[in-house]
């Protein structure tokens, strides 16, 4: 199988898969579940996103072996905190976006207060999810794959990750709270993506630190990419605003040291995640090829 | 151990216990937990609450048998999950209040962004607490425990709850939504505490019908004494806004049948939750000093 048919695969799995789980009937549990909270929940979870973080979860199970668990479930669980974090990022209060993927945000298309209990409602029914016998039958696994998820998405993680981001637009940016807030902002959950992957497929512990260190990696590779896009691409290319690091004064790798240097270093971290995965057989190729698409991607 | 001591002796393990695990020690895993969401955590977390819903785990246990787990740590969990439905619920896009047992409420002392945050991170921490070793040591266990949790915070339970109280202040309050309002918005979380202990103490399926059944009943009361209490006393006798109902318009039991049925209605539901207890031995006594007192309370 292709990279590409490995992307499109997997997104189409996590969409029908979403689309039939959120509905008034699965989600009406003690009592009969509002249809406006279940609108808006689908609003936010079915936004036809790349769901590259299910994807990760799927190759990281892949390179490892077989697993008895359903790794879309535990995928999807992974897809419900990151558009949740996206419905509130989004809010009046955060960041006040009216569109998201060419569609009005949450708040817009329902209200805020509406768009704040559909964030919480997604980030509730991940857990509910992987809670589930039907995600994994093993359920010291179930525990460990939630352990993950409240680490990728919690005050060591993504929520403080985004509380850091906000206390640097007001006071500033170095260059070392910029990294940290990339490892905690997006790096968190692509690398609680790729250990809820390895420990759905029983991964041993050696196995797992190296694909903890990839992961970590990966997500510096991914935000690089990011950073350099935002300097060289118009809005028009990227389809979204371009230029953001500069207009707010971040002191990224680009601003401090210029984007030839910015290159080699996102080089040189390429070849760094593809040696942690040196010893690993071709099961891993897909990831080899899905982390040189990070550092490589046009937009 | 009197109820009053038991109150008492509950909220102060609580107290202690948040005091120790919400701390940047605490939560910096996988990276360093910024100080200032710790500390907006804290504030919507240590607020003196009466911790009721922790109470009701021990409580429930304690009727069944013994445990292996650690109910403060079960109950603490409901707590977070209390908690941030009180920073959310207070936000300006929300309720927009300012004070919260006399205290700035979240939004205030620090802003909006970081309530939202805050209360992002007390909910996905409560799964955390369940999902460790060290709440029960049995995975089994802890996965019922955290898929109980959601169903009480969710779609179908507190977040719907919430929903549908915003829509009715919108389109007006019929009788039926009034208690479908009552039983998600407050009524689930206290049937998954009561639930939640029930399963710590391995209780067997009809024990668990029985108090699923009783805790359902002691939602309604405590609601209804609410009502009762909000149509009979006074803002100052409350510390809190009195007559909120018959000012929305609210059609609840008081505005369409009179004070004198709604009493006799309450006493009824008294005796229903104490019959559902009746198969239940002497350690059953201070659920029924509980939920007596929740219909009988003057504040």
């Amino acid at each position: 199988m292709s990279l590409d048919d490995a992307v499109k695969s997997c997104a189409h799995a996590i969409e029908h898969f979403l689309d039939s789980e959120l509905s008034t009937t699965g989600l009406s549990t003690p009592y009969a579940a509002p249809d406006r909270l279940v609108g808006a929940v689908r609003h936010g979870a079915l936004n036809g996103g790349k769901r590259l973080r299910p994807l990760l979860v799927k190759l990281s199970a892949d390179l490892i072996g077989k697993t008895n668990g359903d790794l879309i479930r535990a995928g999807a669980a992974l897809e419900y905190v990151h558009c949740y974090s996206l419905v509130h990022d989004d809010l009046p209060d955060m960041d006040d976006d009216e569109l998201r993927r060419g569609q009005p945000t949450v708040h817009v298309a329902y209200d805020p207060a509406t768009a704040i209990l559909a964030g919480d409602s997604l980030l509730t029914h991940a857990f509910g999810l992987l809670a589930d016998p039907l995600t994994h039958p093993d359920s010291n696994i179930r525990t460990q794959l939630i352990t993950e998820l409240v680490h990728g998405a919690g005050v060591g993680g993504m929520a403080g990750g985004q509380m850091r981001d906000i206390e640097g637009e007001r006071q500033g940016y170095d260059p070392e709270t910029i990294s940290l807030i990339h490892a905690m902002k997006t790096g968190a959950l692509i690398r609680a993506s790729v250990r809820m992957g390895a420990i759905m497929a029983q991964a041993t512990s050696d196995q797992l630190a190296a694909l903890t260190k990839f992961a970590e990696a990966a997500g510096r590779i991914y935000q690089m990419s990011d950073d350099i896009l935002d300097a060289t691409k118009t809005s028009q290319e990227l389809g979204k605003t371009a230029g953001k690091d500069a207009a707010q004064g971040k002191s990224t790798l680009i601003a401090t040291h210029g984007l030839d240097h910015a290159q080699t270093v996102l080089d040189n971290e390429l070849q760094n995640a593809l040696t942690l995965l040196a010893n690993f057989d071709d099961r891993a190729n897909l990831m080899r090829e899905l982390v040189t698409y990070f550092a490589r991607r046009e937009a």
